[in-house]
């Protein structure tokens, strides 16, 4: 029986899908398509588990948010491909009364009104609320023990203001220009993979939010909505950026750079900090309490050494990427090209050497090399060594991770920074809220920002400037002395005036 | 119908008002006058919503509180002032029976008694219980993550004392000067807003116990009552200041400084920290409980943008106001002239330069700017600076913000201070005791301030000097590295010995 | 009626006591004698409440723990001293059923026996769950936010060992010499008040374990048990020193050190850091529960100024003690003389100048001035200067205050301390334990001496020094930045694996 | 009658065993064969207590962990061996119904899968949950307040990465040389003591699983293994390292040693941080509810000195070695020898001076003295005075104590380190899951050590170095100021939105 050609008009049986549930033939549907996926399984970047689940039957609810559009195409052999399924015949799951997910429904129900978010912070509470475990855990998580996903915002906290009074702050302009173009406010809304596991519509959403407040979007490798779905959500003149993972192949990424810079895309944005990408525990054990409940073998042989995941992802991702590729990117595009993920001065006099024209201090939102130090304090050792050789109109630099208010966007600023990339943020407000979400939380750091701006008395972004702020204690990375436990736990803490039980009369 | 003359002797009845209940023509009753302020809503400071919710209505006990006497008077124009209501005919509003208030009132049955208070701690404890939620929030709220706020009090553990022995201090004199007024304790009350949240009789309470204690009051811009009931208040010979907010309208500026010298004032205090007043969050918070709970639409475009407010302000406090005003002040009135909210060394010498009597270093209590530094770390920062120069004498310095222990008081002048301003503390017993709250209240801070100078080895405040405190600390803005969360979960703590469980014999 | 005869045989009847029970007539009974303490009472150190409570009683006890057995005697007139009574007809006061004296029995027959106290912690914490509230409340407490008092165990935390290895520590020998008495282990019992509040035989026991094991009592001047009593307590050639409280009438002062002399005393502690007693809110509050609960006026005029407290203080302690007394002290006694509470080193270098034999360098167990410094960071203040000018051993250095391990006191040996004062751990374990208590405690340091000797590689203490320890942090009082609120609030921590709930079979 | 011939054929009664079960007269069977400790008792390293709890009955189970195999051939002499027992006369012990033991079997019951496990920590909480409480008190206690033990993790966490970008990773060789031996990845097992309490079959399961992962294991001297069992379940070509503790009897020390380097060890470790081996509370706590509950008397002269075990364990490790017997050392071995725990500069410069091949920076996993610093705090001070003196080849320096991640090895190569020792983890991966848990967890390390390496820009660990990380914080031991418990109690935190309780419609 021959099911690869994809025309022929006699579909497929639910019945003869379920028959090839096994490792040993494993079928699946997508979106009213089969797929043999039997050879594919062990090269699986997700793992075979994920797959096995759904041997048999209908994945496309599970696929749908995770995959782009094309990647069975682009990644399947065409003889894999077995046709369509009559899918009136295809027996539907019946759901389990998962009493995790009706509480979610409930709390989706009670969810708070927008009007209620207050901050960015406010989005990220509500959006774990209503998320679902798995997608919340993908977006929340960070490498190893998360010390520096937390760090990047906590960093911010170190740094405090010295502001000036008695400057007519009447008028307040916090635009600037980002690699030529005139943005409202020195944000960008950073790259963000799989933006489907928060809103069924994708990154479109965040592309037209930011259209609405006039600023840049930087375009995801990883996106769920496929490239030009993106760039086809722009309106005339928007301009978004690419954020490129190399290929090893790199015709592949030689017709993704120039596919972007025909599309009009205006900054290529390449990651360098992710030659592997990072383990995250916290998306590894929600993935595993969906998938490994019925596993029970504890046996040593059975440990999954995720290897397959590692050679899978290096095709998507070269980690032998390395600076004598420069050139050939300069070759390739006229776009400006920029490094995302620089960690260290050494390495960005290097870009300006190489005629990069700027560099993203970015750890990868804390989701790669724990314990890497947070952007802003990278910028904070970075500025001072460029003034020192008169480069620092040489590049422009951004920082991302940890932005969560106006203060910090002007702390950046004030060290240097042409601009802040943000990402969960957005994110989080798409989650819970869609486009509106976006647009709250947009509005929230303008408001904050002419706020800020007043408040530090300055009029315009280009006042801003060192002397605003007292850095001293930014690069401290303290930790106290561990806990005096005993005499914590003697000690009898003072208390508040009690309730009076008068005397009875 | 004409109501605009208000001589008329016809009364309105409720039944007219009330149908006046929407967004369309939206009047309201206010001490049993009629006011139409439909036109006059998208312009309220404080949003049109909680307006809206007094439709028809009477609206007196929520406007008394934060509106002055002579609000309506000023900022409604003439032909709004519909007349007198026949209060007869308004219909009672029936109180829910609200729990939370329920539960408030008893709170207040059993509400320690004064003797219970120790310290100002505890007045803002016993407060916290028995205020209303929104005027909690309001005396107790600051901006952003209230960062500042906390550092304020935070910032003096970070000063430490080097007291002297064997000095004679049988008797200790603590009474010091101010812009020439001896007073009893270096403190003065500060200015702070709407002192009817937290006590129906407002500012004049706080005068009273100034009064008792010979001790300065500043009276507010934005205060409950009007300023001339302030000045009323006060004794012969008491001594006032006056915090203004510079309006656009300089006449009205020149108008206020001149009465307030006229009626007395000895002092002019520039609030130069807010040129937009800041946005508090659970101050935003506790109103949209209070009006929000029918809003149901979450689209974006309902955001409210606050705009309004931010307009409306405007007209009260110049966001223009800069170092070039500062001679017309000096030619308006022949009080000293300080600044209040000065943040940085560099403002601390441009006063002096011009020919300003003073400054009080201050964030104004945490309420505008987040991560603006204390200021008792920005004196800590100016006096070496000004006796580098020999100016330390040219200028007095005061701070405010944080002080609640007599230790603060005495700690400020060791670093250089003539004085300080202490808020909150005594909103909050006022609003928990009235004024044998306030009374109290002073009266433990003159019981701390004699046994701590005593400990401290100094019988005058002259005596108190910079070797007697360290502060290699006090510039130290740290975070600790983020927890190490998988660490401390899996740590088995050491604990003290257990209960014994004898064997039975 | 004349009643001041106390050799009268006839007694007083227990209704004719009862009768004087109001402030306008007051009797009370003390171990079968009655007082007239009507006209006392509003010079009682401990406040009128408490006297009133019982007025036309038998006050005995509450009057035992808390005064020296000759206290009426000294300090009533004769004439107050009204006779005996026959307590036969003396009603016995009904115990109200306390439900927390009952749980605290509970607690007393279920508390963990001697052994399992492990460390000088483990006292304190049976202590605060079987001894009255009350007594507690005084021995636990400090001045003010107790920040001091905390700090003073915490700054050994900033202290860290550089022990050497391979040194011969065989045979450890941790015995040293105090003012020249060779004592066991460098510790001594230092003075502490009021020790029948924690056991009914008072500071007696606490003579018994020094003698034990070989260490000095500082016997305190504001003891439960006379002087007397506490030298008589101890046995032939046992070392004890006076803490001395200078009196205004330095006749009294005289007589108190030239008798300590007399009876043996080895050193004279002048204790310098407590001009007045400072105020304790923990123990303010204990006493009111037991006092105040018929207390309803909330009014100004009722605010106890506890000036009544100062001023019959001031007889005991003399605030006007200065250096100018030095020489007449030096004139009075062949006493070493040392001074207790000094808090910086231009004090000790003055102490030196003056010709005293040593100082303790402590803050009262923060009971005093909150914010005073540690003992041990002021020593490592001191040494270096004392080296610089060739003045270390001029003069005997301790220091008091949080010493709880072993490894405390080796610190403040290297540091260049002779020895440590121990007070509170005592006290707990005297309350907890009795004689059997102390003992325990003073063996456990010693076993943890000798362990700690070994591991930090020395044999002897006069081999400890600044090079075993490392001091870089003990002088930075940091605190930090004040919480991320929100973003602790939205962090979704990692966990550890949970429970595998198995598919059933 | 003369029970001490083994060779007779009339085995014991358990009846006639039973008798002696008094202090008087103590007999104990284990592994079927009766002894007499009734003179042996008071010399018990581990107290008489737990031999009384078996007094005339089996004591096999409570022995078998703790003890090597030949401990009482060794240690008790020949006439105490009573012979044989029949067992089936011996009474079998009637498990009492511990709920405790119920809980736990139950935990064990539905322990998370091996899989769950995806970071050393998780071991550490399954370990926590699963093991007896007594075994776990004994592996996971440290050094009086477990400060040191505790900071040893913490410390890697004031280590931040400077990684570097755009370099080749696309093959990353972590292998090393220890001591000549090659190995897959820079780290070993460390010596641990007594393997049976976690797992019956002991410390070879280490020997299994470093097999696996070709690694180094050192044998410790108190192995519940005996050191023979250990070598033999090594595969040829295995490298194993012995572990030292210095007999005070040479001859025995000198027999241990070239009994290994006989059968093949490759280094001798003599460990010089435990003169005495150290006070665990947590250990005496659990032990203590274990025997202590029939003891009921608290008077003083009960309490338990210790010295018993003092005395007894100083036959086995000798407090008196120094740094005279090196040379003697150097004399019987070929093996290079390393000191193991050493702690500060100076005495690694004495080991190069001594001709010895290396030092483990070490405390003994905060088990001895508490304070004492961390190996990678002292391995930053040792490494640039080595490199100031071209010394940094002389020797090769480990740390061991707190690596759970394989960012801390990679700190600790990047300092200097040659590898690092690792323990406790291997115990509880090894309590909780046996062979395989050593397995995985041993994978985890080399999955993390790969991305890592990855991450951080290098492909072979000799190019780390010190630039890739910054210590500035690491030497800093601070604790902060002690809270301010009435401030933090009066403040009122910010929350996020709140669910939404609409109105009914």
């Amino acid at each position: 029986m021959n099911h690869s050609n994809e025309q022929q008009s006699n579909k497929l049986s639910g019945a003869e899908v379920a028959k090839h549930n096994s490792r040993e033939s494993c079928w699946v549907i997508v979106h009213g398509r089969v797929y043999d996926v039997t050879e594919f399984m062990p090269e699986h970047p997700g793992g075979s588990k994920i797959i096995l689940k759904y041997a048999g039957k209908d994945a496309t609810e599970e696929f749908e948010p995770i995959h782009p559009p094309d990647t069975l195409e682009k990644y399947l052999a065409k003889d894999k491909h077995l046709g369509q399924v009559d899918m009136s015949t295809v027996e539907r799951e019946e759901k389990e009364d998962d009493p995790e997910e009706k509480a979610r429904q409930n709390r989706i129900k009670h969810m708070p009104i927008l009007e209620q978010c207050y901050n960015l912070m406010d989005f990220e509470a509500v959006a774990r609320r209503v998320m679902k475990k798995t997608a919340w855990a993908y977006y929340s998580s960070g490498a190893d023990d998360e010390i520096t996903m937390r760090e990047n915002h906590s960093a911010y906290h170190k740094i405090w203001f010295r502001p000036r009074v008695l400057v007519d702050v009447e008028k307040v302009d916090f635009s600037t220009t980002m690699l030529g173009t005139k943005v409202d406010i020195p944000f960008y809304v950073t790259a963000t993979a799989l933006g489907k596991l928060g809103n069924p519509e994708g990154e479109v959403i965040l592309t037209r939010g930011a259209r609405k407040h006039n600023v840049i979007q930087m375009i995801p490798t990883l996106a769920s909505c496929s490239f030009d779905e993106i760039v086809d959500a722009a309106e005339d003149g928007q301009v978004q950026w690419l954020q490129l993972y190399v290929n090893k192949n790199r015709d592949i990424t030689k017709k993704i750079v120039q596919h972007a810079e025909e599309r009009g895309c205006k900054g290529l944005f390449i990651t360098v900090d992710a030659p592997q990408l990072g383990r995250r525990e916290k998306d590894m054990r929600s993935k595993f309490s969906d998938t490994g409940s019925n596993v029970q073998n504890t046996g040593g042989d059975n440990v999954d050494r995720s290897q397959g995941a590692a050679r899978a992802i290096s095709s998507f991702i070269d980690p032998s990427l390395s600076w004598k590729d420069i050139p050939w990117f300069l070759s390739i595009t006229k776009m400006p090209i920029l490094l995302k993920g620089v960690q260290r001065v050494e390495d960005v006099l290097r870009a300006i050497e190489c005629g990069l024209q700027g560099v993203v201090l970015s750890n990868h939102g804390g989701r790669q090399l724990d314990f890497a130090r947070s952007g802003i304090e990278v910028l904070a050792e970075v500025m001072p060594v460029l003034r020192e050789r008169g480069w620092e109109n040489r590049i422009e630099m951004y920082v991302d991770g940890g932005v969560r208010r106006a203060t910090d966007i002007i702390k950046a600023l004030c060290l240097g920074a042409k601009g802040v990339g943000i990402g969960r943020p957005f994110l989080f407000a798409m989650s819970a809220y869609g486009l509106p979400g976006v647009d709250r939380a947009m509005q929230l750091l303008k408001d904050e920002m002419e706020m800020n701006m007043r408040l530090i008395g300055c009029s315009r972004v280009d006042q801003l400037n060192p002397t605003l702020v007292d850095t001293s204690g930014l690069s401290l990375h303290a930790t106290t002395v561990p806990s005096d436990t005993l005499g914590l736990g003697v000690y009898d803490p003072l208390v508040s005036p009690q309730e009076m039980v008068r005397a009875k009369l």
